[in-house]
């Protein structure tokens, strides 16, 4: 089968490899009709992520439909159409009972980093009965392929941990897919205002057209002036911080008012100062979180009734074939003015 | 001033009294420029709220001037326009400070109850601090007439206490305004299906315009039948009783699916059948409240920001002069197709 | 193998059986070392529960070894030494996802039900995986046998839909062995006020060695009266059902003071009265639960430090051999001054 | 009247100053019985605290009797027996009101700060309703000192913001008079583990009578290491940060488990360092809180009913006249084993 595979820093081919097979009872042979790039698949091919080694295929999202089942596997069957989640679950393990399945003992994150992905014409996947979902029979698969990842960690890392509430005011740092992943289902909670701050101004446009209420670019440095204004001097209910860096986690800490939460998605590589000088008496509460995609049935809900239009977020289309081509386009997002971009299996 | 006065049951009189004066350093009075009747002020001239005495003027919700206040009233001065709560809060009792001023060891329900009213040219506020809201200078007053009572009540009995969530499939008893305005506040939450059951048409047509996804006139005694097929028989995660009799919480009882939530706001005068032989494994929860009012800062930044339009709520208006024809109107909901109705004093 | 057989009501017989076999892969075959009688098993045998068939082997608590285990097990292996839970968990349906597999789809409440049990020499044990737990090596195996139902029942039925916090006045009705268990667990909240309920006095005597407060004996019809003469009027903060019939679920509600909660944790055969004209208006939570067993792992911390004591809750011990004779103890009771009893496999 | 006034950096005296007299309706004067120094008072006395001015009366915590009250105030009359809050709520501002008086607009932590405060014979208490709490009859004073300060810290910025659950693993770093009250009443909850890190063998030596499990003296710069070790390598559930300083905080980083929280109890002077880099990924939650005080009226129950016995903090007795040698030892905590000293005026 064809499939996209990672050859060590800068080297990613497209070739010919063996399909997967079944391995243990409770895996599952998908055939991919769809999949996306993430922006984790851009930091390991610039080597940033130790865990996955050469010859690893990439690719932790999409969609497609069972080809083969284990024995041990009861909820899918032969032509099922599923979900594929970023997030594999063994859902017997400690932290998968209380709901961790990011720290699953013999799962977590391991499609396309220690285990084959989905960027190919089949994947294997573990655990099938606790990590793919069945495609509602009107679903649109371009949607789905949105909440293999992007929209659980927007929602759980940002807006959960957030605990955002109606009439609050939000803050948003960073514009990029999962910061808009966040934007769109803060939406769920009715809050007053809905700030995102960005160098980009066209993020900020897309931010617009996707719900948020006030844009701030953040590029002439006086993002938290103008954004403690704005509250009157009282700071934010919740900042979400959507980026890795320092300056962004720092701005976070500048318009955090009294009470409220800090919620970190970006993936960070080096270390931040924390203000604890200053917020040691603040009453702030500072969340991390690597995606569970728990909330994927409660996401699936809202998708299907409407309230969550998923599509919103994909700007290009392409083919497997193409997958080179869809890299160059993710990877020059703001040139291409790209959010997500789809990869269909024809 | 002019004021309506209850005389006993069945009687009730628009007449002239003495304009109320303050009596405790805690005290505001207040000139009222909007009221409103609630359903629980026909059940006071049915003679059912052993509380009221004759003579007491009725209503407890509506907005004003700030004309006087007390040497203890410091957060608001001669002026100023405020919203008037309908539970008086000490701020200093146990249940105040447990959140529930509902049961304010001096306060609560007083307005219209134990102490004067609203549906007057003029009223005593005892507590005013803790008990009225500054109105934001572009606010429309005849939407906040609607955060008095009836949207904090729907809010906190029916929404808070049923703890809808995104995707929730949330069945709605009753389709008069406080059901309506459970409707309304349900969906700061995202749910998924949104389910009103009534006995009238005309109400149930309201209730699309509010936001209803499924409509179930219960007039031919198969409302849980119809609910349990369209949930696949699995029930509703929140049902929320808004109308106070045992045929509409027995409704719910047969709606609500395993580890869901019946919310009542109902007022109910009699005792019901709890089918704990049936129940008693399904992990439900049934909670009761009277309104705290505690979230009117958080509804009046909903309104402000528009994801709230209270005025949805209003159907008709009319001056003090005329408040007994504004009570034959409401006391005629169903005819005249009145929600709530506006009294204004000119 | 012996095994007790359940032959109708009033019937049953220890007896010869074939020793079960594997049939899933997800299955495993548990030696029993210890097993126990349930309050459940005495309705079995009067004919109260319709699920349980005759030629049905009763039980659904107990420990053992692990015999023989499926293709798909991986948690555990030959000779583990394992505790059953009385909920069989498949962990991958809805409800168990949502932490609730009392309901789960093709799990729950099916030992000794409608699946063969545990009093008898082996028994086999679906989705082990997510059913058993592997016993710790220092720990007393007769405590352990308190973990399969009776402790998580007391204390997720009672003591965490109960919501118990430091310095609350909680009041427990039934002072049988499940209502012991909640007194136990209980405790891990720090209230300051322990009350139990019941019409014997011998209970009595060991609620208070259990930690009880304040015994209060209700034959004399006044338990209401002196509860809230205890409480100064205001009435408790959390009652716990723990009987399941109409007088003390009554009792709850006349003792449940403004904004309090009543857990219900009985078995209850026929419908109660719910003043609603009188509770509508008082804050209350009420909430029913079978039991989910989710909090087992949580347990067996405590136990093992030392912080909860299950032995305390065991009485007498038995051998399989005299299975009869431990029923015909744990079903006197009150004569007998039994609590929980133990059967052991020699 | 005697009072202790601060002169500015290391300059305090004894002196005779002006009774206070009432100010607002909502004041009361306080004839004060005991009171005690807080590790603030130090701080203050090094010039540390930039709000303190010279000639302010020092002192947040005590007890005494109401000597007048203002014509607001109706909670409290002359002669009643109070504990002071070293949190003034006006308990109604938009912070009071959130359940965040720390963080009041006209009070919040002002006693011995911007006001004068209790190490005095009288005191001037603002919003006295909403500040003070009437002494139980059969109350030790002693006790009730303890709870006007760092009981509810410990509970409510460790313990509370901690969301200690039974059978958790929980490490308090700092053994001082705050961490040893986070270590009484984290045992509300029923740890399974406690572990108390400190340099101090004495102070570790109190923890261990205070219910400490393990004890880890740090001086070896291995804490980190032992408590992995001591968690399996899973580090703990709850780490509480109980000094201030940039290597406590990192040690609480360096423990914390998937899944955990860090609650800052600590008084900062400096930033830290927060190493996102390794806790993006890893769920936790860090808190920081200065204290609300708004679980007094919880702690009161337990301090009752026995449950919580704060007698324990206190190791040594003064008089007022004695205060500067009361201030002499509580600076020498190490070497005079003092933990929290009572102040008493004959």
């Amino acid at each position: 089968m064809k499939a996209l595979v990672y050859h060590g820093p800068g080297n990613k081919k497209l070739e010919d490899v063996p399909k997967p097979v079944l391995r243990e009872a409770t895996d599952a042979v998908v055939r991919i009709t769809k999949t996306t790039i993430c922006g984790t698949d851009l930091h390991i091919l610039k080597g940033d992520v130790a865990t996955v080694a050469a010859g690893r295929i990439l690719g932790h999202e999409g969609t497609g439909v069972i080809e083969e089942t284990g024995t041990g596997v009861s909820r899918f069957r032969k032509g099922d159409r599923v979900l594929i989640s970023c997030i594999t679950a063994c859902g017997k393990c400690e932290y998968c009972r209380r709901g961790m399945p990011s720290h699953c003992e013999t799962g977590g994150w391991i499609l396309g980093n220690t285990i084959d992905g989905t960027q190919a014409e089949f994947v294997r996947i573990p655990f099938a009965d606790t990590s793919l979902y069945l495609i509602p029979e009107n679903a649109d698969e371009d949607a789905m392929v949105m909440l293999s990842d992007i929209l659980p960690t927007g929602y759980e890392c940002g807006v959960l941990n957030g605990a955002v509430k109606p009439g609050d005011t939000v803050a948003i740092v960073g514009a990029g897919p999962v910061g808009l992943a966040a934007l769109l289902t803060t939406q769920f909670y009715a809050p007053a205002n809905l700030i995102v701050i960005d160098l980009d101004d066209n993020r900020l446009a897309v931010a617009k057209q996707f719900g948020a209420t006030t844009l701030v670019n953040s590029a002439d440095g006086k993002a938290a002036e103008k954004i403690m204004a704005l509250t009157g001097g009282k700071g934010v209910d919740v900042a979400i911080e959507a980026v890795g860096i320092a300056p962004t986690f720092e701005l976070c800490q500048e318009i955090i008012g009294a009470g409220g939460r800090i919620a970190n998605i970006g993936v960070h590589g080096a270390s931040v100062t924390l203000h604890l000088e200053k917020l040691w008496s603040q009453n702030i509460t500072i969340t991390t979180r690597l995606v569970d995609a728990v909330t994927t049935p409660l996401l699936l809900k809202t998708v299907m009734s409407g309230k969550l239009q998923p599509k919103q977020l994909i700007t290009h289309h392409f083919t497997l074939n193409d997958v080179l081509q869809a890299y160059d386009t993710f990877g020059n997002a703001s040139k291409e003015r790209a959010l997500k971009v789809i990869i269909a299996n024809e």
